[in-house]
């Protein structure tokens, strides 16, 4: 447990959340700052900060978890969809420090975008791939 | 194989693509639209429509390579940190109906924004809960 994470006392039920599912490793609760109602998180019952130094097996049994509650979190909120999503480091708007991922149940008319996109121009396609590869182990 | 699917095309060389790094289950290669330089898509070899029809074991395998990979996608492309992200059905904005996972570099002025929450009003929080719990199995 990691004194001043939000998430590690909802685990050590200092602080209430509402749970929709639990198992050994992991822990399945309502978002309470939704981007639509039934948005769910999935979190480890072990303290990380995110997916750069979450063990691969911790990994396996978050979405695990994710995978086998999909479905009922598209279902329980009426949604036609979900986005399964995770942010690492601030810049990618991760605010607890507490590796975890969202379930977001989607609307046809809410009001959620997708994000722009860039073009790739002269080299940088082939060149980010090469500089990619290199550092996969 | 699915006719028509680019993903599987990809998979069986009739479409080239910017490969990163490729096992027994799972091909990463780049996006050609991507939200930043550097953002790397993951499938499976087989092919599935979603979250909701991928086998336990065909996602884990997935997501095995997503953390495999995901901090070279980080320090490859020059980033902070990765959104890792997955898009199912349309109304979630999935574009290609073959399972994927999105990892996307970030940057600290780059222009992508969080998307905006909604609030519970009345029993709505419980309700959801609820009902989602009912869902699962």
């Amino acid at each position: 447990m990691e004194e001043d994470c939000i998430f590690c006392k909802i685990i050590a039920k200092e602080i209430p959340a509402e749970v929709v599912f639990e198992n050994q490793h992991t822990l399945a609760f309502l978002d309470i700052h939704p981007n639509n109602h039934g948005h769910t998180l999935v979190i480890p019952k072990k303290h990380y900060r995110n997916v750069f130094d979450t063990p691969e097996d911790v990994w396996t049994e978050i979405m695990k978890t994710v995978h086998h509650i999909a479905g009922a979190v598209r279902d329980g909120s009426g949604a036609k969809g979900v986005n399964i999503s995770n942010n690492n480091e601030r810049v990618a708007h991760q605010e607890v420090f507490h590796t975890h991922i969202h379930i977001i149940p989607r609307f046809e008319n809410d009001p959620h975008k997708p994000w722009g996109s860039k073009s790739y121009e002269d080299g940088a396609f082939t060149a980010v791939a090469e500089s990619i590869r290199n550092r996969i182990t």
